[in-house]
């Protein structure tokens, strides 16, 4: 961990939908707990600006993010888009090109919150435990095609990518989180039965790295089976690793089980530092509720926590963390605003 | 559906771990209920075999299997055996070769059946949906490969393949199959914002076939999404159709949220009967309870009940099904081993 910084110079993309709303929440909490000075660049990207003007993400854009410390995103994706455009031209252009290769999502079921669980019955001492996604490999890296599209003969492809450059980063960034914890436990999941040579490289990898941390324990889900887990026996698990796309399905599960995609925080984080890392909720950009002021906006906000303890302020993370823990403890069936659910939480963290 | 099938040419495939006991009670069920000619042949097919010879499913086996008028299998897989090796050349095999192109998984919670969900809170109507799982293509091709193995420089691919063929035919017997439900729904299931090529191939089939059935109504999910309905809101699933992999995830999901894989039944169906179709539980071969009569047949025994129905015998089909439902409203805490609840079972069905 490198010193706290004190300064930040923050690209924020708000994006579409409910991401605006979300984002001012979490500056807002931000600017109420931080003592760094934060210098803020917004960037128009999203629906809007495609419809505008044509472009997803501009090459000079790009490089402008480069020189930030972090980035907040809001929310990517809009109805009125082609799908596929603003994802992959955008979001999942800066995850690759900034070389963000832990998508690191964390799963917690916060006292107070409603599980769609039999809780007592399945997971009697808690859920916590966080995954660790693969960003930039997998059925993500758009290689694949389509021959005869429109005739019966076509034929579409998808190839996951996989190296051991890009497993082995992700497997050790995974073992040196576990080490950190308390249970010291890494779950790999995958589906080795079938998809085999990928699934060997994730095994003898796992099997590998585990070599250089002898204290963490090591266990094996296919991801069908991992989730049954983390439908009947969640608190089993501590650090989880696995690729990109059943990283991707596997922690709306977990965000679900622990309360909601409303409340689930996540980070693509470059850990070389080689480039800035960008925080955002794991919720979309909720076009039915957006301009309403009816999104949660506790995502963004435990998203800006992650954003401060990845620039080393860790007591800032903190605070906001435990703000939102005394927050969920306490609501009730008043429907809040997303700006009354910031200001308590912005609140609770100043005093903390 | 064809006249009901008078004599039935059996072909069973007992297995690995807990499947020759499930697969007893399967059979001990349909001879009670049955009033068909029933020819029954074993084939020794599993990890014995392989340790003993070093055979998964010979050429000569495959072309017997191909005259039968169905398979009952138990459950395949063995911890001393290399991962992969049974899965790809036995049961993918059998999958593969006998065209079963229709992957069908009941998901119905029955009445008497805890779930891990607060179904009060989250599935007050129920749950009772089926998925049309694609069994042939996807990424369960074993096309894809490895280079430099065991080098830092190690590269391997897995490659999803989907045809408008293999897509088309799926998508018309889920839209069959919704049209016969009472609520005429189906929901494809994909990640058509990542993976474009395959995903716009599979809605453009939803969207074209589906004029053939202006009755169905269609719904669209992203398959993380769709985990977080399964776990939040399973209810408002009807008939779910998804490829291979996103299926494979779905359907252990799908069995957790009703009950487990205990009770989870399956059909590799070849719906133009150009070679037997095959029926097995959802869940594997349980090593660690192997031979302990601890195994819950249930599963087993609804997959004999979907072996008579695609046989045309669907008296006998509901026969065992109204029987499973009622030994599962009437179970208590008091454990009952393998062959007590086979024993139940047969006994409620052959009165019913
Ligand atoms: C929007 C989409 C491209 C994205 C993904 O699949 O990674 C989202 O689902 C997520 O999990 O951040
Ligand atoms: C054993 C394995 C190859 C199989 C699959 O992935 O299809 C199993 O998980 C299933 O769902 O029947």
């Amino acid at each position: 961990m490198s010193n706290p910084a004190e300064t930040v110079n923050l690209a924020v993309i708000a994006g579409d939908g409910i991401g605006p709303e979300v984002v001012a929440e979490g500056l807002k909490v931000l600017d109420a707990v931080t003592t760094a000075k934060v210098a803020r660049t917004e960037y128009d990207l999203g629906a809007r600006r495609w419809h505008a003007t044509g472009e997803t993400l501009p090459d000079s854009v790009l490089e402008e993010l480069r020189d930030h410390d972090a980035i907040l995103l809001g929310a990517i994706g809009d109805p009125t888009v082609p799908s596929g455009v603003l994802e992959r031209q955008l979001l999942l252009r800066i995850r690759f090109e900034l070389d963000h290769y832990i998508n690191l999502r964390p799963a917690k079921l916060f006292p107070g919150v409603a599980s769609p669980l039999d809780v007592q019955r399945v997971a009697p001492d808690g859920i916590d435990f966080v995954v660790v996604r693969e960003g930039t490999e997998g059925p993500y890296t758009g290689n694949g095609g389509a021959l005869r599209v429109g005739t019966p003969q076509e034929l579409a492809t998808e190839v996951s990518v996989n190296t051991r450059f890009g497993v082995e980063r992700t497997v050790r960034d995974a073992f040196a989180r576990a080490q950190a914890r308390e249970r010291k436990h890494l779950t790999l999941l995958h589906k080795h039965n079938v998809l085999s040579y990928a699934g060997h490289l994730w095994r003898r990898t796992v099997e590998e790295v585990g070599q250089e941390f002898p204290e963490v324990t090591t266990a094996y889900a296919h991801v069908d089976a991992a989730t049954i887990y983390l439908a009947t026996d969640p608190g089993r698990f501590d650090v989880i690793v696995t690729d990109n796309l059943f990283g991707d399905i596997v922690t709306d599960l977990a965000a679900a089980v622990t309360g909601g995609i409303g409340l689930a925080a996540s980070g693509n984080i470059n850990p070389d530092r080689t480039a800035p890392s960008m925080f955002e909720p794991v919720h979309g950009s909720a076009p039915d509720i957006a301009g309403q002021g009816k999104a949660d906006p506790t995502a963004t906000i435990l998203s800006v926590a992650m954003l401060l303890e990845h620039l080393g302020r860790i007591d800032e993370a903190r605070r906001i963390e435990n703000a939102v823990a005394a927050d969920l403890a306490s609501r009730s069936d008043t429907v809040r605003s997303t700006s009354e659910v910031g200001d308590a939480i912005a609140a609770a963290a100043t005093q903390g």
